[in-house]
């Protein structure tokens, strides 16, 4: 049953898209915001006055206008609040503290030995959170919130980690509520791909496109979705999960059950594999006289570095895992009917050229309705760190950005996510 | 830029709530209306008014209720409006003429021989136009107007076919234009799949499900995407093309350009040279007993008969189909996390069962997300006549149905699409 709507939620909803509009901008004016989200100047002007006294948008000197007087340029103000950013990866914990423009402040890097046990793990998450905050010198009470971005697939209503890959003996570990008691923070929690879409969306190429779809390269493969203006999850909030889309169905077992996925064959640890059996068999150049002095050395970014540099062997695997990869962009912009598909994930590398390529020519070739339009194809500013900024930008994105839903009465998943994160009721941190 | 919204966008997204609410209802209360939509019971009261004044809902005897005096049911008045549907498909012409519940009223088919020229398809459909009007004695100032569905891919701006797979010579055709002009009413227009699952959104299964994708089998391999109560169409009105999805990357070349696409594999054609190529090496069985006496006579309803019936060959060669689909269904839940998978279309026949299952178990078993969440896979009550019915339906859910897309301002697709039709301005057919 669809919702109806009310004033409230109106209102609510238009002041987070004033601050929105100021927030993609570079220096933005009052009637340039009226212009450009179809409000009044009066409605634009109120809420603009109430953002000044919250703090979160200041005054930034003027601009010339044309024949009147000199327009007030407003910024949203990158020091009125804070959000720290978790991307956990089986064997990397990365932290870092991002402004509410988006950049990052501070940061820290953890490598994780083995397969880490969930409560040293969470331990070392909430070190790593005071130790960006101490860095930084942010107080607790400036903090919005944690950002944790996990590998899927999750449960969101319990903030649970249901089997991910890679991490055995991690089934149905509630990592929110574990990092909510061990930093003192608010905790919101989603899949890494998705975060890292949302951080494109909040600070990255993704801040004027109205749809795009995000391909993340990590130690799996996933993805995100902006579809009009709104970050599309799903009904669980498992939606985009693009490394799952089968390119070859006689090809190897994923762990996911089926075979031939994207995932199964684009991964860093296949990527490994299929060069190391290549090497095996014999092979010159660079990576081949590597080999042979110890096959423990040529690793993933060895590979894309040789390939970069035009090692045929790599060549030859980075080609083969792009051509995967562009079946399945061909599906997705089939599927989705977007015009922007950024690359972004730390598994680019120096191959997203590569990558970025043969998945635009596909597309451009290939795609049903490529006579009505062109799809940019493009790689992420951020696409090493995208996971880590998304998982804070998770936290901007649940307070401020202009939820559709917010004006409808909230529906069954939605109700059971919690309010967002308020810096005058977050709990004190224990870094402060 | 997200665009904000205003009081009057507010009153009449929420008109089309309660309306929307009373349609997919079979008679609903005030108070049940308010329970159901979030909005105020005096809000609900003010909108009930003016639809019942405005003749589009009539009350409908009254309902006893808990303590209170009984509640006035209210139905949409069926016999308030009136929408002509044009499936066009190669090969056949399907008109119904649906009454504002979305029930056929009265219908024609017309067969069309070889390829047909365009000017001779436009007055064959807007003669079929007249007779289903004349059929029914629906005078012309009752019709809202006509929906044709057609073929993809097309250009939504200008209502014109691009250049559809088996209608050599159809390049860039103005369709649109060129029905309005020969039956003088406001032509509505959108390809077969999205049309059929606006029909199944406005008077089939998709009534009251939130978010579901519509797998059209047609002459071609289709579909439809209901995401979060909105119609998905993607920027250039040409989402959902899941017969473009690759299931066999070294399969036979499709028409769009690409190899191994579902259609390639699993449209009539299709079948029927999968058939007789077995056919032709050999076999037992009614098919090929049938073949034998004449191949000609064993097509693809044939083909799907036998399956249904047992033989071994066509069971086979439908096994094959259906794998296929299983695959890219697959991929569909992966990427877009519904869990209701719907699946419609004339060439669904008697193998509807056996595709509803195999994709149903591949779904249970391969999903990422599969211990989250059930996804029903179910076969349309109004499968065949799925397109047809729903072109009618797109031309009630352009003037009737919740657009959040309406809250907002317009974006720049949707700027260039013409006003909802209106029966007061509607100029009179020429069946009047």
């Amino acid at each position: 049953m669809q919702q109806g709507t009310n004033l409230p939620r109106l209102g609510s909803y238009n002041r987070a898209v004033v601050l929105g509009a100021i927030q993609v901008s570079d220096g933005i004016s009052r009637v340039q915001i009226a212009e450009r989200t179809g409000l009044t100047a009066q409605a634009v002007s109120v809420i603009v006055r109430r953002l000044l006294d919250d703090g979160l948008v200041v005054e930034d000197g003027s601009a010339p206008s044309r024949g009147g007087k000199p327009r007030t340029i407003l910024r949203v103000d990158p020091a009125a609040g804070y959000a720290v950013g978790v991307h956990f990866d089986p064997g990397r914990l990365h932290c870092v503290l991002a402004d509410l423009a988006g950049r990052p402040v501070s940061s820290a890097v953890t490598t994780l030995r083995a397969v880490p046990e969930p409560e040293a793990v969470i331990r070392r998450m909430a070190a790593a959170v005071r130790r960006v905050l101490a860095d930084a010198g942010v107080p607790a009470k400036k903090v919005l919130g944690v950002g944790l971005a996990c590998p899927g697939p999750i449960d969101p209503r319990d903030g649970v980690l249901l089997s991910p890959p890679r991490l055995e003996g991690w089934s149905r570990v509630p990592v929110r509520l574990m990092l909510e008691r061990a930093t003192g923070f608010q905790v919101t929690i989603d899949n890494d791909a998705t975060a890292a879409a949302i951080g494109e969306r909040w600070s990255g190429l993704g801040r004027s496109a109205p749809s795009f779809a995000y391909l993340y390269l990590g130690s799996g493969v996933g993805g995100g979705l902006l579809l009009d203006g709104q970050i599309y999850r799903g009904r669980t909030l498992n939606a985009a999960e693009f490394g799952h889309l089968t390119v070859a169905p006689d090809g190897p077992r994923c762990h996911c059950g089926n075979r031939g996925c994207v995932e199964a064959l684009c991964c860093p640890e296949a990527i490994v594999a299929a060069a190391h059996a290549r090497l095996a068999a014999g092979g010159t150049g660079r990576l081949a006289a590597a080999w042979k002095r110890d096959p423990r050395r040529v690793g993933h970014p060895q590979i894309c570095a040789a390939a970069a540099a035009g090692d045929p062997l790599a060549s030859e695997v980075i080609g083969e895992v792009a051509g995967h990869l562009a079946v399945a962009a061909v599906g997705i912009i089939n599927i989705l009917d977007v015009d922007l598909l950024i690359l972004g994930g730390p598994a680019l590398r120096e191959a997203g050229e590569v990558y970025r390529r043969t998945i635009a020519r596909a597309i451009g070739s290939l795609t049903i309705a490529r006579s009505l339009r062109n799809v940019a194809v493009e790689i992420s500013p951020i696409a090493a760190d995208a996971a880590a900024i998304g998982a804070a930008s998770l936290v901007f994105h649940a307070a401020y950005a202009p939820h559709l839903t917010s004006l409808l009465r909230e529906g069954t998943l939605m109700r059971e996510r919690r309010e967002p994160p308020n810096p005058a009721t977050t709990p004190p941190g224990t870094a402060s």
